[in-house]
């Protein structure tokens, strides 16, 4: 690895979404990963099937580092857990309460089609102060949905996380 | 605390809803904290301020048992946590990530009205497989809707209680 | 339960231990439990069988309260958890990382013969402030064996119990 | 980041220690870290000061990618967390809650000079089936001293890490 500038640290941005294999999110989600990545930013799930593979696909073509937040503890498997796709597999062992890491580390979270476990991942990055985009996923209805920046393809995702984190740069902590 | 019954295990109903003021909800859950104790039951909250006192002191003047799930350490004093009314203070250290244990340990979850992290309750207790109650919760969109109860007053939110509680009577662990 | 007084809140008693069968930690366990609920004070255990359960029995039979920090989901049963003498079960999902709510919750931490589990809470409870009485717990080493009180005998936990209580009373939030 | 090979997963290696800048830990902690590198390991830490950041430094010298589960959220600033060497900041929220990830997610635990959180992740380490070297560690008792490995030099932790990792290549999971 020696090939790699001195500062690693770069933004990471989290992809969540469905762990079943919805066509649209799945595509979503790999072209989101490798957008991601060619910005030289790592990708974040939940480091398990459906859209989760699908962004860290995406982001292991385009030669990004993947990062898992795993429900479950490395001596006790769990199918798809984690992809094929995840870097760095963190095993936490807290089943969905590892929902609030995945909503707190991000620089910005992409919501993508998904089922409550998405729906959580958005409530928990609105209250941990995380900018959410939402793209085809799990709406809601207001005080909330004033919270969150709701789009309708790719390339607005990624003129929307350029806007946040143009806001940030300089700030990477 | 002789006086109690050999077996002193009973139904835990959480009551999930804004840490602010909102007049509607304080007395919604007032209400439904002295219904829920009348019944026998005891109260389940993240053990802090707004709804979450409010059906902390409607239980406690119904004589009633009320769970706090707090955010903080015993040590890191939080404002308003645990309020007067948590006869039984579980300190989690775990902020939000707390949330997930408030979904998941009660029988049933009301969710009244709030804000993100509400919804975040009602998300994570659709993912554990615990039956959710909305009173004037933020709401959300399909396909998520399908798996909560909407209701639109305390009373029917006892109704629906009973309806859920007496399918599992005998199966209280 | 309406003839319990109206403050209900009181001491949390942590009582931590293996959960195999020794003999000697469940008889230890079993006493501590009941001389706990004599008085008037709630048992907090791990919630499962072994030392867990002796303690919960000892305080169900001397008409206690009994809190279980379960490591599972209520929708995944565990064999074990909670035990016959839980009345409070909390079900965190979050697998060995409860034993942080065990450590931080009670006022007063008793660490019993156990293993790798026992010896993790006694070093969160020594992280979170909560005072520890050892009575034939794994031991450790300087600096850390400073931080606890070793005791040989259940009167002696009882002795040393009273003492921290007594420098406490008046604060048990 | 396009120079790196196709699959970028590989071993994680833990280096626990005192938050206290005690010299022993700390050049230990430093040399550790270089060493982890060059081998082409992960170092994870606790994301903070003391051993966890010399260790941080050591791995960064040396080409390494270092990942710090920190105690805190992104939003809520903690003084030294993370430090300047870590580039991949995994935020919990959950204070000591976290050190059972920090404990499940290596594949070899490394246990330098420290106190009672050092201590309560070796235990937890144990727990979860992780190896565990300790160098200078804070020590323990009989039956858990019997799960770990002591060694007196960095250069022996190097050798039993060898032969642990060497019993496990090809399934890096």
């Amino acid at each position: 690895m020696g090939d790699r500038p001195i500062s690693h640290r770069t933004f990471i941005i989290g992809v969540m979404g469905g762990h079943d294999s919805d066509p649209e999110a799945m595509n979503e989600a790999l072209q989101l990963g490798e957008e991601i990545a060619k910005q030289g930013y790592m990708v974040l799930t939940g480091g398990g099937p459906g859209a989760m593979k699908a962004a860290s696909e995406g982001a292991h073509r385009a030669g990004g580092l993947v990062i898992g937040i795993l429900p479950n503890d490395r001596k006790r498997p769990l199918a798809g857990y984690p992809n094929e796709f995840v870097d760095i597999p963190i095993y936490t062992g807290m089943s969905d309460a590892r929902n609030a890491i995945n909503a707190k580390t991000p620089h910005v979270l992409i919501a993508l089609k998904g089922g409550a476990g998405t729906l959580s991942e958005i409530a928990l990055a609105i209250k941990a102060g995380t900018p959410v985009i939402c793209l085809h996923s799990p709406g809601f209805t207001h005080p909330v949905a004033r919270d969150v920046i709701v789009v309708n393809t790719v390339e607005e995702v990624m003129d929307a996380m350029d806007k946040i984190l143009g806001n940030r740069k300089g700030s990477r902590s």
